[in-house]
């Protein structure tokens, strides 16, 4: 068995060692020399880029279209919004000098002191501002609404503890931004964009999310509601996994942007935003994957079938690609992407490992005897079984299997959460339950008050008032005050 | 007509105002709030999309992956490699600060001077160095090469003077960085990525180009030799249109990247580096588009086929929807990327001047009269030129016009390259003939020195020694010593 799979922790361990070792030994990034940043190597960038394509395909399905704006935000455009800035400056990159030069006292190179920009320029934590500026001069009249655009980009936030793709000070996201005439509009398009990332990592992750609204704490610096879909790690832990931000007309105030509308007078635009990052890398990690390593979805699989033949000499080897190739080419046909490892330098055991470590979800084995008997050994990743199949007609069988796959890990990871999720009635249930994990139903008197003492004596945070479920009226299990409906409790990443 | 369209320069006026025109009104870009930066539009950034998509295949196909390394380098990282440094040092935003404060004798937001970074990082300008730092752990052994990978970003440059698309001081490219055990194979991947590039411009583009070396004064900084592709712009200058370099062992001796080679023995790697740009987006506009505006090639082309119906009632709209809503499903299932025009608030005519401005390549037209006799009226955006066609088989014709076209801007392009080039032999000839615009082919010594005074004396400098053509020796024109063959001289953008 291969050394890099030896030494993963077990999750029962370590949790949270586990999961820094997959990253690594999976290769899907390291840490960068600077810091809190990250290298995404190519295995983990394929899984992204998957990721990408899709939701840009489901994105452009809606009428958004994407477009890019610039990287820097002058200081003064971040000032506008006020919850915004108090959001934002005190974790972000500022550039302040636009030239470097010869050290005149010595052999190195500093920064030229006479290279100081007027106003500094901050690396964006998020594109609001910068767009909302560039909009005003696109929107005159209700006819140039919606607005519907969107933007892969790198952002920055200088975050003080990072953890690769869940939090780094760089990380690469989408951000879209959409201009509306009505209220009712732009809410919509809010609700919409949530929705379709609950599809998205419901089919493509296999992820079951619950879809909810966060309280004023939790709330984005700016916005006037933010919708959230939350998922449940292995550890029991909740994990924000998408946003969308319902932001009234802050923006467009804070801009000066205006329409006429359709009774020929001015009001001002609203607006919503949306997005998901590079962190959905780091929930796919940790819905699915084992001891053994990665459990990848077959929907976002980079290789969703290997084949690894078994031989002894160049003659067996060379029989059994005979067999092999034409299949190959059904594979590809037939849209799943395959990958035939004959490579010399390596013995099957190893590639077996590797593979599994790196969450191929089907791998096929294949060896002399199997050539005369037109057997296949299958062995699925998800249930690690192993099964003898049939070469005639194996790509059907495959891809029914990578569909079961599919299906598996979504019921696993929603049965997970079923068991995980517990309703409680009293802050010392509480109390108790927390420490198990998982998500805690509880009612809660709807203030920030309450929500903040909650937060300091158990490390809890309401991850969202659920838009389903439960809207039966209770009393807050704290103050005894009356309760809207239970919310959702949970540690969190 | 359409107001934009009528607002247009005329490129026999005032080329360099043509240009800037057409990029804001054809809705491809402007200038954003941040100096030298520009904010690429929807329509500008379906194009740049199609580049995307289509080079990333292509790099694919040749065995390169996809990565992702930070945005921020260390100032120490840059200044490994002297010559790097040197020629990027000018030119760089430096992050100085991680985060703002309230000001504490006033009411605005200033730079925490308690937040100062130990070391300044630089905003990437491009990235051998931080990339090189991360590959000394990733190569080990000749086993780990080669190492072929891209990244697609963005990257600053703080330009003094900037052009939208052309020279902006954040841009977005590709950049691959590949590692290989020798010296022939890295020269070999050098090569073969700036046919590729070539490829891709003549193919996608139907922009022809030269392929050459740059002289020693035109090299990237840190390379041993670069390879360029020249492209000739309608005004006669020349547009540097991809670059691809052979970095020697350059930057593996900055960052001490060594393997053991095959016979045990350790080796500093081999590197190359290849990128193109949004530069791409400008020579696509300079190289086909007219005083009506741009002149897309069908192969990059987001919308490839408008149709616009003509009609007075609602009645006959209906009936022209009935006719077309097929034939739109037609054109998609054979891959046509098409949109049908019904929208009621523009008339045919500004429709017509709006999609002529964008550079569509085929427009069709229907009315009433048309239905009853099953024709269509056809306009191909390249010569402007009307014919009357058949509905029956629209799809087939469309088709084969698409590609008549693509080849038609490609052929028109190559004619006006060949007619704007010419051969001199004196320095006096030289003087006179560069005033016209074009390449120039003369006779070069070879140094450095020459070639700076020909810079100064003319603003022309060597585009490249070109692969192909006439490699017959001669005198220099200016200093008469001995040439080993003429090389392109021009001015450039």
């Amino acid at each position: 068995m291969a050394k890099e799979l030896k030494d993963l922790t077990k999750r029962s361990e370590n949790y949270s060692q586990w999961y820094n070792d997959l990253v690594v030994k999976a290769d899907l990034a390291e840490q960068a020399a600077v810091r809190g940043c990250m290298v995404i190597k190519p295995y983990g960038y394929a899984i992204w880029e998957k990721m990408q394509r899709t939701l840009d395909q489901m994105f452009k399905e809606t009428g958004v279209q994407n477009a890019y704006f610039p990287l820097l935000i002058p200081k003064s455009f971040l000032c506008r919004e006020a919850e915004h800035v108090e959001g934002f400056a005190k974790e972000c990159a500022v550039v302040t000098h636009y030239r470097l030069k010869n050290d005149p006292e010595g052999s190195g190179v500093i920064v030229d002191p006479d290279a100081r920009l007027e106003e500094e320029l901050i690396v964006r934590p998020t594109s609001e501002t910068i767009i909302w500026n560039t909009y005003k001069n696109w929107i005159h009249s209700y006819r140039d609404l919606p607005l519907l655009i969107n933007q892969w980009a790198n952002v920055m936030r200088w975050e003080m503890r990072t953890r690769m793709f869940l939090r780094t000070s760089e990380f690469l996201w989408q951000e879209g931004h959409c201009a509306h005439a009505t209220a009712e509009e732009s809410e919509q398009r809010t609700i919409q964009m949530i929705n379709l990332y609950a599809e998205f990592a419901e089919k493509y992750m296999a992820m079951p999310v619950i879809i909810g609204v966060k309280s004023a704490n939790e709330r984005f610096a700016g916005a006037v509601n933010t919708y959230t879909i939350e998922a449940m790690m292995q550890d029991g832990k909740a994990l924000q996994s998408g946003t969308s931000h319902n932001l009234g007309q802050n923006f467009a105030k804070a801009f000066d942007v205006t329409f006429v509308n359709k009774d020929n007078k001015p009001e001002y635009v609203w607006a919503n935003s949306w997005g998901v990052s590079t962190r959905l890398m780091g929930a796919l990690i940790m819905s699915h994957s084992d001891d053994n390593g990665l459990v990848l979805p077959p929907h976002l699989a980079p290789i969703q079938v290997v084949i690894v033949p078994i031989y002894k000499t160049d003659e067996q080897r060379d029989k059994i690609s005979e067999v092999i190739n034409p299949i190959v080419d059904k594979f590809r046909a037939a849209g799943i992407s395959v990958k035939y490892d004959d490579a010399d330098n390596r013995r099957p055991g190893f590639k077996f490992a590797d593979y599994e470590l790196k969450g191929v979800p089907v791998r096929l084995a294949i060896g002399p005897r199997d050539i005369e008997n037109g057997t296949v050994e299958i062995m699925r990743r998800d249930t690690l079984e192993k099964s003898e199949g049939q070469l005639e007609g194996i790509v059907t069988h495959v891809e029914k299997l990578l569909e079961d796959i599919q299906e598996n890990i979504y019921r696993k990871a929603l049965e997970h959460r079923a068991e995980m999720t517990r309703t409680v009635e009293t802050y010392d249930e509480f109390k108790t339950e927390i420490e198990k994990g998982g998500f805690i139903l509880a009612h809660w008197d709807g203030t920030p008050e309450t929500e903040e003492k909650i937060k300091n004596e158990t490390k809890a945070t309401i991850r969202c008032i659920p838009l389903d479920g439960d809207t039966t009226p209770g009393v807050c299990m704290v103050t005894g005050r009356p309760s809207a409906r239970r919310v959702i409790f949970a540690r969190s990443y």
